[in-house]
C-alpha cells in the first residue's frame, strides 16, 4: 500500500488545478490532507473536493511547510518565484511551468518515457509542455526499436492551454462574430475565434517562438538526445480543449507502417484511433476528458523512405498537465523517491 | 486593347461563383456578354452583377453556345460531365474542380508560375486546388534560384473551401456549443465548430487523403517537377474564410534567411508579413477578401542545414479559386490564346 502524503496545489482555481483536484481524486491517489493555494483574489474561495468543501488559501512563503509534494499549476512567474521556496520547505515540486524544465539538475519527466529520471531529483520536478508530452509519448516506444534521425511538428492547439481567461475570451468572440458584431483581443494579440494564430509564447531571435523550442528542448531532453533534430510550427486554434499535432518524423532504417502501429498498440498510454474508412481519427473534441494520448492518419512518408506521418491528440489538461504530474507523484511513491 | 469576349459561370450561385463574379468587375475583365449558369433549383434566381439584374440559367448542354470563356465553380461530377460540352461548344474552359486536373493535355496552371503552359491547352485549362496555389506561388520564385528538394505541408484549412452548406453548418453548430446544446454533423463527417479535422476529400490506400495527395500530384505538375517528393497533412479548422499552411521546404544549397526573403519580396502576388516584434504574421481573418497570398514566420529549419519554415496564408475563394481562374483568363487574352 502506498503511503498517506499531504498535499499542496498551487494554482487550485486555474483549469489545470481544477483538473489536478479531479485526477487526484479518481486515481484515489493517496492524500493525507489537501491544501489549495491561488493568488490572494481567490482567497476563502470554497472549492468542492469529493464531499468535502475546501477553503483556497494564498500561496506565500509559509505555505509549503508540512506539505510532501506540492504540484505548481500556475503561472511560469510564480513557479519561477515559488518552486523553490517549496523545494526548501522540504516537499517535492511537480511543476508543470517552463520555469524550471531545462536545469540542468530538474528532471523533465513523462514517466512512460523517462520515469528513471526521476532517481536523480532534487526537490523539483518538471513536466513538459502540453504539446510536446503527447509527441514525445508516441515517439518514444518506436524510437527504441528505431531511433528516430528528425522530428518536424505542427500543432493544432487549444486555447485551453492559455487559461481560463482564454476560454472565455474565445467563447465571448465567437458570439459576437455569429452576431456580426466587432470583436476586441485581450488575451491573445489577434482575434482567435474562426482564426488561426501562429504565435504561442515570445518571438525568439531565431524566429521561432519560445513554445516551438520548448518542442525542440524538451522533445531531446526527455528522450536524452541532446541532438535530435526537431522542428516545430506552434499554432493556436479555435477549439476549447485537446492539442493536435501533425508529426513527420525519420528513422533510422526503413520500416513498415504496420510494424510501428503494432509498437503503438502496446505502448502504454496510447490508443490508436485509425480506421479511415469509418472517418476514425483524433480530433480535439472527443479527445477531451480522456487520459490517453490518441494516435491516428499513421502512413509511410511519400517524400522520405524512412519517413513516416502520425496525428496526435490529446486533452491538453489531463496528459499534457494534471495527468502527467500525479502519475509523477505515483512514480515517486512506487519507486520510495519521497 | 483587350478583346471582348462572351463568358459563362457555372455555379454561379456558390461561393466561387460569387466571387467569380465580383473578380471579373473589380478587374475590369473584358466580358462582352455574361451567362449565370447553376443547378435546377437555382434557375430563376436574380443576381445582381454591378448594376444589372442576371437571371440565373439552368447548366445543360447548350448552355455553352457562343461562349467565348466557361468559368467552373461547381461540383467536380459536375465539372467531369460538362466541361467536356463545353469545350465542344467551342469556350475555353477554366476549371476549378479537380475533375481534369492531372490530365496530361490539360494545363494545370497558376499564371506566375507556369503562364507559359498556357500555349499548349487544347480547350480545357484547370486550376489548382486551393492549398496547392499559394504554397507553390510562395517556393517558385525560392526554386528558380536554388531548387527545393522536399516539402512537408501541413494546412489549416477554412470551411468555404467545402461550400456555403459548410460555412453555415459551422455558424449553426457554434452557436449551439456556445448555448451547450448538442451538434449534428452533416457536411462534414463530425463536428466541426470547436474542432479540427483531418480529414478532407476521401482517403486513399497509401493512408493520405485525396486532399493531400492533390498537393503532391498538383506541385510536381505545376513545378514541372515530377519527382519532387511533397507529404501533406490537410486539415479543416473552424474558420470560415481563408487557408494557413506551415510549409517546411529544403533547398539544394543553404541560403541566407534574408535571401528569401529579398526573393519573395520581389515575387508578384505575395506580400509578406513579418514582424513578430508587433505580432505581425499571416491570418485568415485578416487575408479574407484579399488578393495576395500572405507569407510570413519566415525562418530557418534548425532541423536541416539548407531547410526553411514559413507560414503561407491566403484567401481560398480569391487566389485560391476565382482570381487565379480570372487571371489565367486575362492571360489567355494577352497571350492572344483565345
Amino acid at each position: 500500500m502506498l503511503k498517506q502524503v499531504s498535499v499542496a496545489i498551487v494554482g487550485a482555481t486555474g483549469l489545470v488545478g481544477q483538473e489536478l483536484i479531479s485526477t487526484l481524486l479518481y486515481r484515489r491517489f493517496p492524500v493525507k490532507a489537501l491544501r489549495l493555494l491561488a493568488s490572494p483574489r481567490s482567497v476563502g474561495k470554497k472549492i468542492l473536493v469529493g464531499e468535502r468543501e475546501l477553503e483556497v488559501e494564498e500561496t506565500n512563503h509559509n505555505s509549503f511547510v508540512g506539505t510532501d509534494i506540492a504540484f505548481f499549476g500556475a503561472t511560469t512567474q510564480i513557479s519561477r518565484e515559488l518552486v523553490p521556496v517549496a523545494a526548501k520547505a522540504g516537499a517535492v515540486v511537480i511543476d508543470d511551468s517552463s520555469a524550471w524544465r531545462m536545469e540542468p539538475e530538474v528532471p523533465l519527466v513523462v514517466p512512460e518515457v523517462n520515469g528513471d529520471d526521476l532517481a536523480q531529483h532534487k526537490g523539483i520536478i518538471a513536466i513538459p509542455n502540453c504539446s510536446t508530452t503527447p509527441v514525445v509519448l508516441a515517439l518514444w516506444p518506436i524510437h527504441k526499436v528505431n531511433p528516430i534521425k528528425r522530428i518536424i511538428a505542427d500543432t493544432y492547439q487549444s486555447v485551453s492551454g492559455t487559461g481560463a481567461r482564454a476560454v472565455q475570451e474565445l467563447r465571448e468572440q465567437a458570439r459576437l462574430v455569429l452576431d456580426g458584431k466587432p470583436t476586441a483581443a485581450h488575451v491573445y494579440p489577434h482575434q482567435i475565434a474562426f482564426n488561426v494564430l501562429p504565435e504561442i509564447d515570445v518571438f525568439l531571435d531565431n524566429g521561432y517562438t519560445k513554445e516551438e523550442w520548448k518542442m525542440t528542448q524538451e522533445t531531446r531532453k526527455i528522450m536524452h538526445e541532446p541532438e535530435l533534430p526537431v522542428s516545430a510550427t506552434c499554432v493556436r486554434v479555435p477549439v476549447f480543449v485537446g492539442h493536435s499535432v501533425a508529426v513527420h518524423f525519420e528513422l533510422t532504417r526503413p520500416m513498415a507502417v504496420d510494424d510501428i502501429r503494432g509498437i503503438l498498440q502496446e505502448a502504454p498510454g496510447i490508443t490508436i484511433q485509425d480506421e479511415p474508412s469509418i472517418s476514425l481519427y483524433p480530433q480535439p473534441w472527443t479527445s477531451a476528458g480522456h487520459d490517453d494520448v490518441f494516435v491516428g492518419r499513421l502512413r509511410q512518408d511519400v517524400s522520405c523512405p524512412s519517413g513516416f506521418v502520425m496525428w496526435v491528440v490529446s486533452d491538453n489538461l489531463r496528459k499534457g498537465a494534471a495527468l502527467n504530474s500525479v502519475q509523477i507523484a505515483e512514480e515517486l511513491l512506487a519507486r520510495n523517491l519521497i
